[in-house]
């Protein structure tokens, strides 16, 4: 636990990130709305290059690890203060999947992987990706999985079949979560990660898939990708052998801040961009939508709703702190649900709210809409985090049977 | 009105609607999910041949007209069988804008307006549009227009700004909805119809809209266009002078059962991908997703939804042609907002039961869910069609004082 | 099936039930709010007499059974309109468990049974209530029971516990459905019912249970009883031995389209109280509540849900006339849920408009919204029938797993 | 604003509160379920007594007023456990309306009106009320009311109507609000609070009002009264004249905290019945309702909801205390209205999982289903306090038209 900064600090840092995201961030996201990735890239370099020169850069990182060295929390409001603007985590190299694998190199790369895969990471020269959802199982129950690597003459072979791998256009490496060991008792002791780069022999890129209209580029986009016998140095592999489940659940919980306030802050931009436009759009001359209850109930609820999910979160990450990931997976589970919906509902008012142009990619609300409709469904559908809640609530009455375990794996 | 078409007839009918969609339709549908346009036209001009072949061609249309005849109701549920594929309704000559136009000019359309006009679209030959929609005003309250016409020299000078004009792109001619006699009294009474070829000099294409990912092609997009001094002659105008609004609101009535009996063809097409997934998709070996009383809830409710939308839509076509669409319109309204939030509801647990294969683009459900969000918003936000029922509710109480009329212009 | 009346005819007769509806039992229900049951019960014998003197009485039944004769969906028209007063159904004789009981009577009683138990209920001399549901055993699993009938020396002898015995207070006889063959194969075999009057020895009156602030007493109450080695003659059988299920089933099926129907007519009187508030209160003066878009969207969603129930009821209704109860079922079991939860809705809308006097007894709003909140629990609650509607629709998709049975036993 | 105890000190006192309420006075609330008044009012004295004797008295007020010092958040986790039961504030003479009279005469009383007012209030032996909203007048606009005091004569002689007073029934005391000066330009200060004994010659109690089933008694009852000409003291003024809606809104500000935290206790026992009974309920055997889905996803949403609620009333809390009341105006309406509705969600999802027992009297889950129905109503609808969040949320945007000043008066 990293002791929070002071408070006045935190704000002197979120009134510059909000500043940065504002004033360099915001007038690049027409290029993402245009899908015109090569403008969108060009300027992104110099925001990055930016970003970095005046330290707003790895910020969810401790201080000796180069970031800013906030708690959970703290680093939670500035998520959401990045999360205004679709580009606000890429700017600062903050952005998954990059910082879930900085995070797990962080604590259990050699010092071999650290130099090959993790400084270039940090230092935003190369991109990475993370493979562990595959089409042929649900991901809700992580623990049947049928891609496999095996020890041979000191390399692994990885066979397999992966989806939903996002960011692996243009990325360096991979962390491929495979079945190493799948004879173990545990279930939850057969899988292992490994470390593999992506112009190895035999790592098809199916496609990028077509993800609500946009297969788009780099960041932004996933992909379905194929391996067949790659091969690579048994040093490859990362962390302990079959504990690619204890890792990727470590993996999740910051990163459920992470995602859960930038979501919030997504609210905070979906809701400014709705009253502004109920200011200004008139629906008679001299009567703007703002007068219109129904859209003053939009407002109100929206309003309200953003602020619990916020506090909710904050609570969460608060939690996590204090009392570990594991004993706060209630927590963690009832903010990725109850956000994901938050999310929805608030665009989906910003939207009818702003009538033909809501549905346009000339605000980011439509991009938001089409992207953000996979919150409720990665990282565990609303379903798999509402059952965990219910099994962590009912445990508060041990003399009771408990809800049949629900299938949930890493996700918790 | 139509005399209804002995049920047995309907239901034939039905039949071979329905199997006309899947056997040729459906399988075109992955060109529209992907954008492949080229390949997409080249099938459904055979289709289209086909269907003309069979019969199955103008179906909205009265039989002298050329088309099967039916009353409104039943036309609703061919409508509705068209509706199971996004391309049932292109397939059969029966999409919007076209069947609007097709209904606007049968209507009131001179003989050389048809014979230049109509008959090309009729044969399917060529394709229309119609601009009413101004990016400057809300179309919930169409009164408040800017574009003009004026009368000079046996011509008609239009000029003016339109956007969400569905299927631009390709048409051969458009109806334009424009202010010609802005002194009237009858703020009803300010705008006319015009017909205007498309290649007119001075109607520049702005843009073809990007809605949700997809600027599209054809029918299936929308554009802003610009009037700049655009002529054309004097008897281009369709209908009275001063007539447009009546028009409109003509044009609208019978559209608004299609329309809504199209979403129930396409909740019906979601729930059955959604109950096909259930049962097929496994989350332990052995364990389909329909095991799951999430799932089991989302298909009840999505199957009463879909089913009182159907009954509720008919019922308001049954009042159409027994009472008019003028008295009918609380009922209009009525469908109106419950069909289109019935679809988004429908679709979003489609979506959510598919989970990451929802998102994609593999299935018509992501199709759908981007380009039907418009639902509540066009031809009146959910908002304003609310409005018009509470007001026709009270009316009912003709002592008490009526709430304040909704700004609701042709919408009704 | 009876052949529907012509629908002059039909509508002649709602006519005359809305009048009655509206002149005799309106006036009354300030005393049923009021609990005054004294004065109820006297005002109510009046109404009664002048009830069956117009005809209007046991309207229900065949016309054979002196009742109107009516197809199920054209009763149902007639209940709906009965529903506008709490007292409707009890000013003709039409009344739940009675109008349950007679029905089940006149298809399995023996001449002796009809005689002694069914012609006095028919004649609206005596009441009778229906004893199934366990206070040991969740109601939505009707095959687990506890209470049974042993059959010695031409007798059964009674032993069991039941609740929610509606009605129980001054009923002449009950229904009770016993385990008399614990030892069948079949589960659904195991159950009988047998009649058995209320002043039996052994049978004691636990207690009204109190619903939701009311004890109430006749035909608006319901008890907890308990029976003590209850011996009645083995002629009081009714119907085959253990086939109490077959009847049980047989008995909800109509039962589900007369409560819906109910339902129905209690909509429309809470969105008629509701209009009517809203035109006459003023939140300053002049401006009456009804101007306000919060309260028109109220209006507008009653108005649409309202009507959507009512046509899923009708459309119900006709497919078990036209198939069958058993083949409706899915029917049956979407609009039980359905209507359950529209009735809900519009009644909480109707107090939010009424303000502080729509939480008092002093309009009928607080009386339906304390006592039809079991609307959603009793003949099964909104989860089973919800499982009951998705297991019908997965038959669709018989070459898919279906979910795993629902436990639904006699409410379907 | 008060210095927030030591954590430890309020964990303490939070541990004591808790313990009193599960052993004092759960055990009488079968009493209030049964309104079997006269045993509950024996009770209550022993426990008065004994919480008065353990320190656990006056809790909301400051130290040197003899309660417990605690800031305005601390004191909000008080009146949560003391939520658990609906007799938890009572016991501890913390319970509406007094506690919020109590917090009007410390801060506007003359020493002579403590004397005669207050201290008996605070030691429990008289009761009060608060006489504000007519049957007449729309509630959510306090500026239109028709009772008035004229000053003549040293005396006050008051005439007017009121209702929802609450606990008049058995008051010693009432603190009427009346128009004192009409013609006042500035319409928020023509109103005054003037103290009234209730055995003043004039005052009539036309009624209990009878709210869901309840005519209640004392604390519980709430009164429709009326003033014929009524005359007490000038001295009886409370705090200025003309000053009326100042001191409602100052009494409302911290009072929506007590309340909405006294629903979020109300939450937690209706979520703790409900797993408990979702525990030990069997659908069949060795099958607890706990492992159906459907339960799992109402406990699981009414944990997140009510953790969420929790906040947000804490938030505000935060925000009265380090702002003031007047700029924390748009939390404040934030909570009411969300917190209402959680409320309303979490007691229903608690009662459908109980099933008949649910519409019962035998638990408090129908008492809080009945009596908090007016929880969206009473200190201003729902409508209002969504307006005024709507229009704070709009202050941000001052280029903005604001929308229409919602009428929301004292409710802010």
């Amino acid at each position: 636990m990293t002791a929070a900064p002071p408070a006045s600090d935190l704000d002197a840092l979120l009134g510059r990130v909000r500043a940065f995201v504002a004033e360099r961030c915001v007038p690049l996201e027409a290029h993402l709305q245009a899908s015109d990735y090569a403008t969108l890239w060009a300027g992104l370099a110099d925001v990055r290059a930016d970003a970095r020169a005046a330290g707003l850069w790895n910020l969810a990182l401790s201080a000796s690890e180069g970031g800013a060295g906030l708690s959970l929390p703290a680093f939670g409001r500035v998520s959401e203060a990045l999360g205004w603007s679709p580009l606000g985590h890429v700017a600062t190299n903050g952005q998954a999947p990059d910082i879930g694998n900085m995070e797990l190199l962080l604590g259990h790369a050699t010092d071999a992987q650290k130099a090959e895969f993790l400084q270039p990471l940090l230092d935003g020269d190369v991109r990475s990706c993370f493979a562990m959802t595959e089409p042929e199982h649900a991901g809700s129950n992580p623990t049947v999985m049928s891609s496999t690597a095996r020890l041979e003459g000191g390399e692994w072979t990885i066979d397999g079949h992966k989806w939903f791998t996002t960011g692996f256009d243009g990325a360096a490496w991979a962390v491929a979560m495979v079945v190493t060991d799948p004879d173990a008792d545990n279930k939850y002791a057969r899988a292992s990660m490994i470390l593999v780069p992506t112009d190895a022999d035999g790592l098809e890129h199916v496609r990028k898939l077509p993800v609500m209209g946009d297969e788009a580029e780099g960041w932004f986009s996933h992909s379905e990708i194929r391996f067949h016998g790659v091969r690579v140095p048994e040093a490859n592999l990362l962390g302990p052998r079959g504990g690619g489940f204890q890792l990727a659940q470590e993996r999740l919980g910051p990163g459920r801040i992470h995602h859960c306030m930038r979501w919030v802050g997504v609210c905070e931009r979906a809701l400014s961009l709705l009253c502004r436009y109920a200011a200004a759009r008139e629906i008679a001359p001299g009567t703007p939508l703002a007068t219109k209850q129904a859209v003053q109930f939009m407002i109100a609820e929206s309003r309200a709703e953003t602020d619990a999910a916020r506090l909710l979160v904050l609570d969460a990450a608060e939690a996590i702190e204090r009392d570990g990931a594991k004993a706060a997976r209630g927590k963690i589970s009832a903010i990725k649900f109850t956000v994901a919906n938050t999310l929805q509902r608030v665009l989906d008012r910003a939207i009818q709210v702003h009538g033909g142009l809501g549905v346009l990619d000339d605000t980011p609300l439509a991009f938001w809409y089409r992207h953000e409709r996979g919150a409720r469904i990665y990282d565990g559908p609303d379903e798999v985090h509402k059952t965990v809640v219910a099994r962590e609530e009912m445990r508060r009455y041990p003399d009771a049977a408990p809800p049949a375990k629900a299938r949930v794996g890493v996700d918790v």
